[in-house]
């Protein structure tokens, strides 16, 4: 039967990866690799980087997957994905199927966590669902730019008791992020914290968190948005991509 | 100056450790343990087993800190909670004076993440603004339950788009959760899944993630919330603790 490690490896500092991860690429024979964007070559150097840092015979083969866009067409953005990981099945079934022999071992490398914000477990479900090839999977947790932020700021992500809400720039810009104390902000191209106006809220900001290009920003979100805003472009400009991720802290939000 | 490690070490499976956190215990002379209730024995075995591991030279020293009871006459949950941080800051300033060295590196090993319902930063903190010792300290993020619990699993914790409440027991039963579509429940003892009637609701359930003594069970929260309660309580009684997690998805919740 083939096997398929679906593989979290952090968010930036190869250190973030787990003795768990390190032992699963070990038994890796092939790696599939998708790549997209601007962030590309970085992203695909870093999990060169960390396959040759951790695997202990290089005997592996790498595959690498041109991801496809997303069809602008379809103007839901659900629908829009949906349509996309539908593809993304097609194309990776038949990767398992022509590229992994029946006792061979495969795996994907995820940034952050294979559980958030990533479509690779859904597409998996896909393929089984199909039933044209079969194999058997595992998922491997990893350190996500969340959890990275935190520890970069020393600070908790929640007070004490509280709730804290993991949302996308799109759901915070569109109001619908509840009256939550905590506010971690994940996929936001558009520095949707801009629009925060209340003055109790703070702000902690990172970009490229745990990697040698790190950059971390904090204080009163009124008062660092600009600075933050020109921070983000400036970094993009300079390495072509930019990864960040943010907390809101209300402290007048509700209490328990 | 002194040298504090806040490390988390994941919850439950000693795999789950980073390079990161191996990295960092191998420059501890002193590890601070506090432990408390039921779980004490086993979670303290958990870090020893981790420590002897890890380590390579093992020349480090273990002091056990037992941790003070919550004042149960202060009414306030979150004031008894600060009366006890206030305590512990203490407890922990006096042991940082007192046995560990100018040059020495001290380290708490935190379960699952220190950003994630854990005290020891903001004790730190508290610590750090008393001005009674003077340290340099480092957070190293850890695997949470809650990657664990969707690890295993197999699952992601959001559908596309969607967030994410992480959230307590206590604020599940008191309905002071949003409307979200995917809700992680923490530090329930009270089983507040019960309360949830919506059929529609599923739930995915773990104990123990990730260790040998590990339970599994998902499916709608309506049919599931006995035999769930049935295997926590038995669990408890065979174990004499219980630590358990769960993500609650409500497929017709507010959509993006």
């Amino acid at each position: 039967m083939r096997k398929l490690y679906i593989i979290g490896i952090g968010a930036g500092n190869p250190e973030h990866v787990t003795i768990q991860a390190i032992k699963a690429m070990n038994q890796v024979d092939v790696f599939f690799v998708t790549s997209k964007g601007e962030a590309k070559n970085d992203l695909m150097q870093f999990r060169k980087d960390i396959c040759e840092r951790y695997i202990d015979e290089p005997s592996y083969r790498t595959i690498e997957i041109v991801d496809l866009e997303r069809d602008p067409s379809i103007t839901s953005y659900t629908s829009r994905v949906e349509a996309w990981h539908k593809q993304r099945a097609l194309t990776y079934e038949a990767l398992l199927k022509n590229e992994l022999q029946e006792d061979e071992c495969g795996a994907f490398l995820i940034w952050g966590d294979p559980s958030l914000y990533d479509s690779t477990l859904r597409v998996v479900d896909q393929i089984i669902s199909r039933g044209q090839v079969h194999f058997d999977y595992e998922v491997i947790p990893g350190i996500t730019s969340i959890q990275a932020l935190a520890a970069r700021h020393k600070i908790t992500l929640n007070g004490v008791g509280e709730s804290i809400c993991i949302t996308t720039g799109r759901q915070l810009s569109a109001g619908l992020v509840s009256d939550t104390e905590n506010v971690v902000v994940m996929l936001d191209g558009e520095c949707s914290f801009k629009n925060v106006l209340n003055q109790e809220v703070e702000i902690y900001w990172g970009a490229y968190i745990g990697s040698d290009k790190e950059i971390l920003l904090s204080g009163r979100v009124t008062e660092k948005a600009e600075s933050i805003e020109m921070a983000r472009s400036a970094a993009r400009e300079k390495n072509g991509w930019v990864m960040d991720t943010y907390l809101l802290r209300n402290p007048s939000a509700r209490r328990p």
